[in-house]
């Protein structure tokens, strides 16, 4: 990926995962795919991270290139091993050890830190492998009948341990064969797809509409979260997930149309009008599940017409943080329409992404702090618009105009697409640093413009509290009232309870500052302890409620997911309950 | 309104309503403003009616001119009324009769009917007006302990019979003091205010926000219902309610940040962010609700800047109805932005507009018939964009685009300009033909693009089984996938429960075509038979188990709004289970 090292360069994993390895499990994606730092950024990262050359010549941790072969039995009886291969064919459960530990993690480094440090806490005891929204009916009805636990795993991208089979039981592996289209339709501009469907097949599927439906022209759902590649649409939906083009598109909220589960008490299919008066709205009452009131088996998407041809890319550098916001602000609330992609970096990672870009081996560099846009106050806003040509258009016009009134200097487009060469890749980057020790992991929350610069503070300095570290912030997923601001980490950590530590320490501030606790990462098992501390108590309540009624012996995605069952003692309250 | 009558002319009344009369009660909004035929409408109302001028020689029912004076005792124990007085005040506790039957009623002809008949079937014990949210949390809770029914009246635009008493008690009359701003916040766009605020008064606050609060600019919320003059804020958000410009601005259910309830169990403060991944969404739970949850004190709405000088006003004829409902998709699928006000009429509707517009009185009637816009099969189009310049531009520029593409005729803006000119008050036309025993009534339901032509088509026909029948639809509220459907009969009927068969014949016919039983009205007593055959028994459970939590002994608003505690002989499940 770039130029050979002048001085040492450390033994970087560039081949791919054997079959069958550990690391083929908990890397990212691509296995013939690799992504190291180039010797600027390895320098960098040695000065901040206080690390030598010695740091990086032996791995700091199991890097998993062994056979998977666990010593961890599978507890399902024989008789539900056959009920199951009843439903969904012979071949499609299966206990044996790689695929059950294939399902087990996500990707919070805590999975990853887990994984090297060879502690294998929670399979499931079997993975089935449906094919049809009728088999999942008939599973979950057997799991509830039954009374085994019940986990799905859709693409596995899931930072809050949202898919770990904490109780065991059974898993749902949809990426085999749950993932087709059910139905597509352009009149509506609709597609219906089964769960498992991911990310990359919906986009091909949509972009070839022309030739696989004899559409008019090709479509895009315009869901792009950086976990695309291995996401999968029923992980975005019932985690209500975002894409980084969500200002837009929406949120996975925004596009869905309809949702059907397979619950314990049976089917639930939701309307599929875009907007009606009809009592509470049970599709947004369905997404923010995550798999605890059953299973999502199809959804209805809306989808938009692909013109990629009207794009408008555009890289401003403003001077401070202060001044950036507040043109973002402008630009979200001056009713010309939202650009697709449009992401504000603060000092930090406006200092990180230059060098990422290759811009501090250019002139540029110096000529920014020259002409006052100096080094760890600037900040880099970049992004780019979609839609209808004029549209499009009018936009971008907009976005410079105002750039401009806030002394915004352009950087031409070459930022943005640098940006965009990158956006689905870092985590392979994160995979090949973490076998030295070093570790990289993100927490976002959502905050309103008048809230943005102290939740933004305050949840930076307990990052920075961590010394040696790395800590990058931006505001991404913009609203008219508000955004997303998203913090990375990068820092010297090799253990996996100290990572939770780490995070804990940060959801706290988050939770302190007032912030939502997630804007589009979900909650799972990992963030449940603060949920109910942010709704507020008598609020969760309809949460549960909820629960009661679905899933009342409480087999769907159990042990703590969304809090629903998890124990008083370990919910944390730090705010106070001003609300009431 | 309009020139002298040449011949007969009934003796419409054109005199305010007397200060306490019933009249004053039933009749729309503004007591010294009349609406009343021009001489072509009558005649050609008498044509199509069947109606002579004898029939319009005298008033067919009681038009309300006495005081009210009612023989119906207050059931209400004075321990109660002293107990409220202590919460509210003594002046704001009211036993009498007109303050009773001023918030027994909403708008429906069902609800006029009835009072023309003398028929006061439900009205509250007592009336009270509260001051603050702590009251009404108060007064919750003592109707909770007490176990007395608790209704809300808001601005009393309901066509649902939502707002009527049915089981007597208290009904909160929140106009006379719940209706004040609680904050504005200019950094994130939004204010909040008392849920009893009225429409006017809403926008006049938001118009004036430089003066009020020496704000950078006027705003807006951008909700406009055609009962905006007499409709409150809370009304809009528990009835999901969708302004004229909805297709800009969203409905309610897009505008609304944050909401505040007093229920039985206690207050709930949903939450500020505009999207956020915390599990199902609370906001869009006590949407819809209809105070059957606790009763609606204080809502954070977001708003818009306000530049009617970048309005630009659009009217096309098409030739037919099916080439119009496919521009009209088109303009709604090609992502160059959304027109606010955006409504197509059909070819019954369009010959009654432009009779209203008097254009049947210009050569433009002849010109079209010609050049082959035939009348009744011609469609007109109108409306306008809103937004910055750039943006209303675009929207404008693309619409004449497609219009022209699908063989549109511009009628320049004078049309819209019209429309504009009647949109709040065709109410008052309403209140004035009623009186000699014509009645006028809509229902209205959200479709898909792909089956608006079968829902049009079918529910239709049912409207006009009734003979002498003037019923017109138009498409508006619009979205990429679908849209709302609106239809408006006018009859000689003059009986509420022949008004009451007419309706649940419609009612039955949207069910049937599988259409959304309401896309902004709500729900309501009226509709809430059809509820629970539309969003299907086990999902509609979802409402129940929510009432249960909130409301555990159904005080708020009970008698079976939307549906939950509906005798289930009350219901109409009229479509095959196929969601099953």
């Amino acid at each position: 990926m770039s130029k050979p090292y002048k001085g040492f360069e450390p033994k970087w994993i560039k081949t791919a995962a054997p079959k069958d390895s550990y690391r083929s499990i908990f890397r990212w994606g691509d296995p013939d795919f690799v992504k190291y730092p180039k010797e600027g950024l390895y320098k960098m990262m040695k000065e901040i991270f206080k690390m030598t050359d010695d740091d990086f010549k032996q791995y700091a941790n199991d890097v998993g290139l062994d056979s998977v072969s666990l010593d961890i039995p599978s507890n399902i009886s024989e008789e539900h091993l056959t009920a199951l291969r009843k439903i969904v064919g012979d071949a499609y459960v299966s206990t044996g050890d790689y695929d059950r530990l294939s399902v087990a993690y996500g990707k919070t480094a805590y999975d990853l830190l887990r994984m090297r440090e060879n502690r294998y806490e929670n399979l499931p005891d079997a993975v089935v492998y449906p094919d049809t929204a009728e088999q999942v009916e008939q599973i979950v009805k057997y799991c509830t009948d039954n009374n085994i636990p019940l986990y799905v795993y859709g693409g596995g991208s899931s930072v809050t341990r949202g898919v770990e089979p904490v109780k065991g039981g059974i898993s749902l592996d949809m990426r085999l064969r749950f993932n087709k289209v059910i139905s597509f339709n352009e009149t509506d501009q609709t597609i219906t797809v089964q769960a498992g469907m991911s990310g990359p097949k919906l986009e091909e599927t949509l972009q070839n509409a022309e030739t696989l439906f004899g559409a008019k022209r090709a479509y895009t759902c315009g869901h792009f979260p950086q976990s695309f590649e291995y996401s999968s649409v029923g992980g975005w939906v019932v985690t209500r997930g975002a894409g980084q083009n969500s200002t837009y598109y929406g949120t996975i909220a925004d596009i869905v149309l309809q949702q059907k589960y397979a619950t314990p008490i049976g089917k639930i299919v939701t309307s599929h009008y875009p907007r009606e008066a009809t009592g509470p709205d049970l599709n947004q009452i369905m997404m923010g599940s995550e798999g605890t009131f059953g299973v999502l088996t199809e959804v209805t998407l809306k989808v938009r017409r692909r013109m990629p041809e009207n794009r408008k890319r555009f890289s401003y550098i403003f001077k401070d943080w202060e001044t950036a916001m507040e043109a973002g602000r402008e630009m979200m609330q001056c009713e010309c329409g939202f650009a697709s992609v449009f992401r504000l970096s603060d000092p930090e990672e406006t200092n990180l992404m230059l060098r990422l870009y290759n811009v501090d081996e250019t002139p540029l560099w110096q000529l920014l702090d020259v002409t006052g846009y100096k080094d760890m106050e600037r900040c880099l806003f970049l992004g780019f618009t979609d839609g209808e040509k004029g549209f499009s258009a009018n936009v971008a016009k907009n976005i410079k105009r105002i750039a401009k009134r806030y002394g915004g200097m352009s950087l031409t487009s070459f930022v943005c697409k640098s940006w965009e060469k990158g956006r689905f890749n870092d985590p392979y980057l994160r995979d090949t640093l973490m076998d030295f020790g070093v570790t990289t992991d993100t927490l976002e929350c959502t905050v309103n413009w008048s809230n943005m610069a102290q939740v933004h503070r305050d949840v930076r300095k307990v990052c920075h509290a961590l010394p040696n570290t790395i800590v990058t912030t931006h505001m991404s997923h913009c609203y008219p009232q508000g955004a997303n601001l998203y913090f990375i980490f990068i820092t010297k950590m090799n253990s996996a309870d100290e990572f939770k530590a780490y995070h804990t320490s940060i959801l706290d501030a988050i939770q302190k500052s007032g912030a939502a606790i997630s804007h589009h990462h979900g909650i799972g098992k990992m963030f449940a302890p603060w949920l109910e501390g942010y709704i507020g108590q008598r609020e969760y309540e309809v949460f549960r409620v909820l629960k009661n009624y679905f899933d009342p012996k409480y087999n769907m995605n159990p042990g703590g997911t969304i809090g629903l069952d998890l124990p008083e003692e370990e919910k944390r309250f730090l705010i106070p309950k001003e609300k009431e």
